[in-house]
Protein backbone atom coordinates (compact mmCIF):
# COMPACT_ATOMS: atom_id res chain seq x y z
CA UNK A 1 0.00 0.00 0.00
CA UNK A 2 1.85 2.84 -1.36
CA UNK A 3 0.14 5.42 1.25
CA UNK A 4 1.60 3.80 4.13
CA UNK A 5 5.04 3.13 2.61
CA UNK A 6 5.31 7.00 2.04
CA UNK A 7 3.97 7.56 5.25
CA UNK A 8 6.48 5.23 6.99
CA UNK A 9 8.94 6.80 4.38
CA UNK A 10 8.55 10.20 5.46
CA UNK A 11 7.90 9.87 9.48
CA UNK A 12 8.91 6.69 10.57
CA UNK A 13 12.01 6.26 12.56
CA UNK A 14 14.47 3.20 11.55
CA UNK A 15 16.76 2.52 14.83
CA UNK A 16 19.41 0.01 15.10
CA UNK A 17 18.52 -3.96 15.87
CA UNK A 18 15.52 -3.98 12.96
CA UNK A 19 13.46 -1.41 15.44
CA UNK A 20 10.80 0.88 13.71
CA UNK A 21 9.07 3.37 15.78
CA UNK A 22 5.71 4.94 13.84
CA UNK A 23 4.32 5.94 17.28
CA UNK A 24 3.73 9.32 15.08
CA UNK A 25 1.03 7.80 13.04
CA UNK A 26 0.01 4.28 13.93
CA UNK A 27 0.44 3.19 17.20
CA UNK A 28 0.50 6.46 19.79
CA UNK A 29 -0.96 9.14 18.12
CA UNK A 30 -2.90 8.13 15.02
CA UNK A 31 -3.74 9.61 11.91
CA UNK A 32 -7.56 8.69 11.45
CA UNK A 33 -7.71 10.02 8.19
CA UNK A 34 -5.00 6.86 7.34
CA UNK A 35 -6.46 4.45 9.37
CA UNK A 36 -9.18 4.93 7.31
CA UNK A 37 -7.51 4.47 4.13
CA UNK A 38 -5.82 1.08 5.61
CA UNK A 39 -9.38 0.02 6.77
CA UNK A 40 -10.39 0.43 2.70
CA UNK A 41 -7.69 -1.19 1.43
CA UNK A 42 -8.05 -4.60 4.17
CA UNK A 43 -12.03 -4.21 2.92
CA UNK A 44 -10.41 -4.71 -0.87
CA UNK A 45 -7.95 -7.39 0.06
CA UNK A 46 -10.63 -9.72 2.17
CA UNK A 47 -14.07 -8.53 0.26
CA UNK A 48 -14.61 -12.30 -1.17
CA UNK A 49 -14.14 -13.52 2.76
CA UNK A 50 -17.72 -13.76 4.75
CA UNK A 51 -16.16 -12.05 7.64
CA UNK A 52 -18.08 -11.92 10.62
CA UNK A 53 -15.92 -10.16 13.26
CA UNK A 54 -12.25 -8.80 13.72
CA UNK A 55 -9.77 -9.73 16.25
CA UNK A 56 -7.05 -8.00 17.30
CA UNK A 57 -5.01 -7.37 20.84
CA UNK A 58 -4.68 -4.60 23.08
CA UNK A 59 -3.56 -1.62 22.93
CA UNK A 60 -2.48 -0.78 19.56
CA UNK A 61 -3.86 -3.12 17.51
CA UNK A 62 -7.55 -1.60 18.68
CA UNK A 63 -7.89 1.63 16.68
CA UNK A 64 -6.95 0.16 13.41
CA UNK A 65 -9.18 -2.84 14.28
CA UNK A 66 -12.80 -0.23 14.92
CA UNK A 67 -12.16 1.96 11.70
CA UNK A 68 -11.09 -1.33 8.96
CA UNK A 69 -14.56 -2.85 11.03
CA UNK A 70 -16.67 0.02 9.89
CA UNK A 71 -16.03 -1.20 5.99
CA UNK A 72 -16.37 -4.50 6.94
CA UNK A 73 -19.99 -3.66 9.15
CA UNK A 74 -19.14 -6.47 11.99
CA UNK A 75 -17.91 -5.60 15.62
CA UNK A 76 -14.38 -5.95 16.62
CA UNK A 77 -12.94 -8.01 19.79
CA UNK A 78 -9.77 -7.55 21.65
CA UNK A 79 -7.55 -10.18 23.29
CA UNK A 80 -6.75 -8.52 26.93
CA UNK A 81 -3.16 -8.55 28.07
CA UNK A 82 -4.26 -8.20 31.74
CA UNK A 83 -5.96 -9.97 34.24
CA UNK A 84 -9.06 -8.20 35.05
CA UNK A 85 -12.31 -8.07 37.27
CA UNK A 86 -14.14 -7.22 34.60
CA UNK A 87 -13.50 -10.30 32.49
CA UNK A 88 -14.83 -13.61 34.30
CA UNK A 89 -17.03 -16.93 32.73
CA UNK A 90 -15.39 -18.65 30.37
CA UNK A 91 -12.17 -17.28 28.87
CA UNK A 92 -9.78 -18.77 25.62
CA UNK A 93 -6.55 -18.21 26.85
CA UNK A 94 -3.19 -18.40 24.99
CA UNK A 95 0.70 -17.57 26.17
CA UNK A 96 2.10 -15.01 24.19
CA UNK A 97 6.04 -13.44 24.43
CA UNK A 98 6.23 -10.42 24.22
CA UNK A 99 9.73 -8.67 22.98
CA UNK A 100 8.94 -4.96 22.90
CA UNK A 101 8.14 -5.67 26.88
CA UNK A 102 10.31 -8.58 26.99
CA UNK A 103 8.01 -10.88 28.63
CA UNK A 104 5.32 -13.83 28.60
CA UNK A 105 2.39 -12.77 28.92
CA UNK A 106 -1.42 -14.95 28.88
CA UNK A 107 -4.24 -13.31 26.15
CA UNK A 108 -7.67 -13.56 26.83
CA UNK A 109 -10.85 -13.30 24.96
CA UNK A 110 -14.40 -14.53 26.59
CA UNK A 111 -15.97 -17.24 24.68
CA UNK A 112 -19.34 -15.48 24.09
CA UNK A 113 -18.01 -13.55 21.76
CA UNK A 114 -16.13 -16.21 19.32
CA UNK A 115 -18.07 -18.94 18.28
CA UNK A 116 -17.90 -21.69 16.13
CA UNK A 117 -20.13 -19.80 13.61
CA UNK A 118 -17.82 -16.89 13.09
CA UNK A 119 -15.33 -16.40 10.11
CA UNK A 120 -12.61 -13.88 12.02
CA UNK A 121 -10.43 -11.63 10.49
CA UNK A 122 -7.42 -10.98 12.82
CA UNK A 123 -6.08 -7.37 12.43
CA UNK A 124 -2.92 -6.15 13.94
CA UNK A 125 -0.28 -3.30 13.60
CA UNK A 126 2.80 -5.06 13.25
CA UNK A 127 4.46 -8.37 12.44
CA UNK A 128 7.94 -9.44 13.36
CA UNK A 129 8.44 -12.72 14.87
CA UNK A 130 4.47 -13.07 14.66
CA UNK A 131 4.04 -14.89 18.35
CA UNK A 132 1.13 -12.27 19.23
CA UNK A 133 -0.62 -13.67 15.99
CA UNK A 134 0.00 -16.84 16.85
CA UNK A 135 -1.76 -16.33 20.14
CA UNK A 136 -4.44 -14.92 18.26
CA UNK A 137 -5.18 -17.62 15.79
CA UNK A 138 -4.78 -20.53 18.91
CA UNK A 139 -7.66 -18.77 20.46
CA UNK A 140 -9.46 -19.11 17.33
CA UNK A 141 -8.82 -22.63 16.75
CA UNK A 142 -10.22 -23.16 20.29
CA UNK A 143 -13.21 -21.53 19.34
CA UNK A 144 -14.03 -23.71 16.21
CA UNK A 145 -14.20 -20.35 14.43
CA UNK A 146 -13.02 -20.50 10.47
CA UNK A 147 -9.84 -17.92 10.14
CA UNK A 148 -10.38 -15.57 7.52
CA UNK A 149 -7.05 -14.55 7.83
CA UNK A 150 -4.82 -11.87 9.08
CA UNK A 151 -4.21 -8.20 8.25
CA UNK A 152 -1.12 -6.48 8.97
CA UNK A 153 -0.12 -2.74 8.58
CA UNK A 154 3.29 -3.22 8.79
CA UNK A 155 5.52 -6.36 8.71
CA UNK A 156 9.34 -6.79 9.30
CA UNK A 157 10.11 -9.07 6.23
CA UNK A 158 13.26 -9.69 8.25
CA UNK A 159 12.40 -11.29 10.96
CA UNK A 160 10.40 -14.91 10.76
CA UNK A 161 6.40 -14.30 11.39
CA UNK A 162 5.37 -13.82 8.15
CA UNK A 163 6.94 -16.50 6.59
CA UNK A 164 6.17 -19.10 9.02
CA UNK A 165 2.14 -18.33 9.08
CA UNK A 166 1.92 -18.65 4.84
CA UNK A 167 3.80 -21.56 5.81
CA UNK A 168 0.58 -22.60 7.51
CA UNK A 169 -1.60 -21.87 4.40
CA UNK A 170 -3.42 -18.70 6.32
CA UNK A 171 -4.25 -15.54 3.92
CA UNK A 172 -1.65 -12.89 5.24
CA UNK A 173 -1.64 -9.57 4.04
CA UNK A 174 0.49 -6.96 5.01
CA UNK A 175 0.43 -3.85 3.83
CA UNK A 176 4.12 -2.66 4.41
CA UNK A 177 6.39 -5.87 3.94
CA UNK A 178 9.91 -4.23 5.07
CA UNK A 179 13.07 -5.20 4.14
CA UNK A 180 16.87 -3.95 4.45
CA UNK A 181 19.55 -4.50 1.02
CA UNK A 182 22.91 -5.07 2.23
CA UNK A 183 24.12 -1.28 2.53
CA UNK A 184 21.04 -1.25 5.89
CA UNK A 185 18.47 0.52 3.23
CA UNK A 186 14.94 0.38 3.46
CA UNK A 187 13.49 -1.57 0.61
CA UNK A 188 9.56 -2.59 0.39
CA UNK A 189 9.37 -6.24 -0.69
CA UNK B 1 -27.81 9.37 25.07
CA UNK B 2 -31.09 7.65 24.80
CA UNK B 3 -29.32 4.55 22.25
CA UNK B 4 -26.86 4.01 24.74
CA UNK B 5 -29.07 3.67 27.97
CA UNK B 6 -31.46 1.55 26.23
CA UNK B 7 -28.34 -0.43 25.36
CA UNK B 8 -27.21 -0.93 28.52
CA UNK B 9 -30.50 -1.92 29.76
CA UNK B 10 -30.62 -4.31 26.95
CA UNK B 11 -27.14 -6.12 27.08
CA UNK B 12 -25.34 -4.62 30.38
CA UNK B 13 -24.98 -6.60 33.35
CA UNK B 14 -25.40 -5.09 36.40
CA UNK B 15 -23.50 -7.39 39.48
CA UNK B 16 -23.06 -6.39 42.90
CA UNK B 17 -20.93 -3.81 44.44
CA UNK B 18 -21.78 -1.28 41.42
CA UNK B 19 -19.95 -3.40 39.26
CA UNK B 20 -21.80 -2.60 35.15
CA UNK B 21 -20.41 -5.63 32.13
CA UNK B 22 -20.56 -3.61 28.82
CA UNK B 23 -18.05 -5.78 27.44
CA UNK B 24 -20.79 -7.36 24.44
CA UNK B 25 -20.77 -4.01 23.09
CA UNK B 26 -18.18 -1.23 24.68
CA UNK B 27 -14.85 -2.56 26.01
CA UNK B 28 -13.88 -6.47 24.66
CA UNK B 29 -16.42 -6.90 22.05
CA UNK B 30 -17.25 -3.58 20.56
CA UNK B 31 -20.23 -2.37 18.15
CA UNK B 32 -18.82 -0.25 15.90
CA UNK B 33 -22.08 0.96 14.44
CA UNK B 34 -23.08 1.94 18.24
CA UNK B 35 -19.55 3.72 18.80
CA UNK B 36 -20.42 6.18 15.54
CA UNK B 37 -23.32 6.89 17.07
CA UNK B 38 -21.48 7.60 20.30
CA UNK B 39 -18.89 9.21 18.12
CA UNK B 40 -21.66 11.75 16.42
CA UNK B 41 -22.58 12.77 19.93
CA UNK B 42 -19.41 13.88 20.69
CA UNK B 43 -19.16 15.92 17.90
CA UNK B 44 -21.98 17.85 18.52
CA UNK B 45 -21.71 18.27 22.67
CA UNK B 46 -18.12 19.61 21.86
CA UNK B 47 -19.14 21.48 18.61
CA UNK B 48 -18.03 24.81 19.85
CA UNK B 49 -14.61 24.00 21.15
CA UNK B 50 -11.33 24.11 18.62
CA UNK B 51 -10.65 20.53 19.36
CA UNK B 52 -7.04 19.63 17.84
CA UNK B 53 -6.72 16.26 19.50
CA UNK B 54 -8.26 13.35 21.01
CA UNK B 55 -6.50 12.28 24.11
CA UNK B 56 -7.78 8.53 25.70
CA UNK B 57 -6.19 6.05 27.83
CA UNK B 58 -5.31 2.32 26.50
CA UNK B 59 -7.16 0.18 26.26
CA UNK B 60 -10.81 0.28 26.19
CA UNK B 61 -11.06 3.88 25.17
CA UNK B 62 -9.14 4.11 21.98
CA UNK B 63 -11.35 2.09 20.10
CA UNK B 64 -14.07 4.91 20.84
CA UNK B 65 -11.57 7.62 20.59
CA UNK B 66 -10.50 6.64 17.23
CA UNK B 67 -14.23 6.36 15.53
CA UNK B 68 -15.15 9.63 17.23
CA UNK B 69 -11.81 11.05 16.18
CA UNK B 70 -13.44 11.09 12.26
CA UNK B 71 -16.60 13.61 13.45
CA UNK B 72 -13.80 15.93 14.42
CA UNK B 73 -11.17 15.31 11.64
CA UNK B 74 -8.07 15.42 14.61
CA UNK B 75 -5.64 12.52 15.57
CA UNK B 76 -5.98 10.48 18.73
CA UNK B 77 -3.07 10.05 21.15
CA UNK B 78 -3.39 7.19 23.99
CA UNK B 79 -1.50 6.85 27.25
CA UNK B 80 0.43 4.00 27.64
CA UNK B 81 0.03 2.32 30.79
CA UNK B 82 3.32 0.39 30.47
CA UNK B 83 6.99 1.07 29.96
CA UNK B 84 7.88 -0.01 26.44
CA UNK B 85 11.12 0.09 24.56
CA UNK B 86 9.31 1.86 22.17
CA UNK B 87 8.44 4.88 24.22
CA UNK B 88 11.52 6.75 24.35
CA UNK B 89 12.62 10.51 24.61
CA UNK B 90 10.64 13.19 26.60
CA UNK B 91 7.29 11.94 28.17
CA UNK B 92 4.83 13.11 30.37
CA UNK B 93 3.67 10.24 32.74
CA UNK B 94 0.96 11.12 35.80
CA UNK B 95 0.66 8.14 38.66
CA UNK B 96 -3.42 6.47 38.85
CA UNK B 97 -5.00 4.17 41.20
CA UNK B 98 -7.03 1.41 39.27
CA UNK B 99 -9.94 -0.54 41.19
CA UNK B 100 -10.20 -2.57 38.58
CA UNK B 101 -6.99 -3.69 38.28
CA UNK B 102 -6.43 -3.20 42.02
CA UNK B 103 -3.06 -1.35 41.71
CA UNK B 104 -0.89 1.95 40.78
CA UNK B 105 0.16 2.42 37.64
CA UNK B 106 1.74 5.09 35.53
CA UNK B 107 0.52 6.54 32.15
CA UNK B 108 3.06 7.92 29.46
CA UNK B 109 2.42 10.26 27.15
CA UNK B 110 5.30 11.67 24.40
CA UNK B 111 5.99 15.15 24.89
CA UNK B 112 5.79 15.14 20.66
CA UNK B 113 2.06 14.51 20.79
CA UNK B 114 0.51 17.13 22.61
CA UNK B 115 2.07 20.96 23.02
CA UNK B 116 0.94 24.10 24.07
CA UNK B 117 -0.77 24.87 21.08
CA UNK B 118 -3.07 21.60 21.08
CA UNK B 119 -6.85 21.74 22.36
CA UNK B 120 -7.74 18.68 23.79
CA UNK B 121 -10.61 16.83 24.13
CA UNK B 122 -10.20 13.41 26.77
CA UNK B 123 -12.66 10.45 26.09
CA UNK B 124 -12.97 7.58 27.38
CA UNK B 125 -15.74 4.58 28.54
CA UNK B 126 -16.42 4.89 31.64
CA UNK B 127 -15.90 7.49 34.74
CA UNK B 128 -16.24 6.41 38.31
CA UNK B 129 -14.13 7.81 40.74
CA UNK B 130 -12.37 9.63 37.90
CA UNK B 131 -8.42 8.90 39.05
CA UNK B 132 -7.48 7.94 34.87
CA UNK B 133 -9.30 11.02 33.82
CA UNK B 134 -7.68 13.33 36.54
CA UNK B 135 -4.18 11.66 35.36
CA UNK B 136 -5.01 12.46 32.09
CA UNK B 137 -5.91 15.89 32.49
CA UNK B 138 -2.56 16.03 34.77
CA UNK B 139 -0.99 15.15 31.43
CA UNK B 140 -2.25 17.92 29.35
CA UNK B 141 -1.69 20.96 32.29
CA UNK B 142 1.96 19.53 32.54
CA UNK B 143 2.30 19.66 28.41
CA UNK B 144 0.25 23.63 28.88
CA UNK B 145 -2.28 22.60 26.44
CA UNK B 146 -5.70 24.00 27.44
CA UNK B 147 -8.01 21.13 27.90
CA UNK B 148 -11.93 21.09 25.31
CA UNK B 149 -13.20 19.14 28.17
CA UNK B 150 -14.13 15.42 29.14
CA UNK B 151 -16.63 13.36 26.95
CA UNK B 152 -17.52 9.90 28.82
CA UNK B 153 -19.41 7.05 27.51
CA UNK B 154 -21.00 6.01 30.90
CA UNK B 155 -20.60 7.40 34.12
CA UNK B 156 -21.29 5.64 37.74
CA UNK B 157 -23.11 8.69 39.58
CA UNK B 158 -23.15 7.28 42.60
CA UNK B 159 -19.25 7.23 42.84
CA UNK B 160 -17.54 10.90 43.51
CA UNK B 161 -15.58 11.43 40.03
CA UNK B 162 -18.08 12.96 38.19
CA UNK B 163 -19.09 15.54 41.24
CA UNK B 164 -15.21 16.41 41.72
CA UNK B 165 -14.55 16.97 37.67
CA UNK B 166 -17.02 19.22 37.48
CA UNK B 167 -16.27 20.85 40.47
CA UNK B 168 -13.12 21.82 38.72
CA UNK B 169 -15.16 23.72 36.29
CA UNK B 170 -14.37 21.13 33.65
CA UNK B 171 -16.91 20.46 30.68
CA UNK B 172 -17.37 17.05 31.26
CA UNK B 173 -20.07 15.16 29.15
CA UNK B 174 -21.50 11.91 30.03
CA UNK B 175 -23.63 9.98 27.82
CA UNK B 176 -25.47 7.80 30.44
CA UNK B 177 -25.13 8.62 33.88
CA UNK B 178 -26.17 5.39 36.24
CA UNK B 179 -27.35 5.71 40.11
CA UNK B 180 -29.65 3.10 41.70
CA UNK B 181 -32.66 4.31 43.48
CA UNK B 182 -33.39 2.97 47.66
CA UNK B 183 -34.45 -0.32 45.90
CA UNK B 184 -31.38 -0.77 43.87
CA UNK B 185 -33.10 -0.23 40.59
CA UNK B 186 -31.27 1.64 37.84
CA UNK B 187 -31.81 4.89 36.76
CA UNK B 188 -30.20 6.91 34.71
CA UNK B 189 -29.98 10.59 35.98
Amino acid sequence: MKLLQDRILKDGVFKEGGILKVDSFLNHQMDIELLNEIGKEFARLFKDKKVSKILTIEASGIGIACIAAQYFGVPVVFAKKAQSKNLDGEIYTSTVHSYTHDKEYIIRVSKKFITKDDCVLVIDDFLANGKALIGLMEIIEQSGAELAGCGICIEKGFQDGGKYIRSLGVDLQSLAIIDYDENGNVLFR
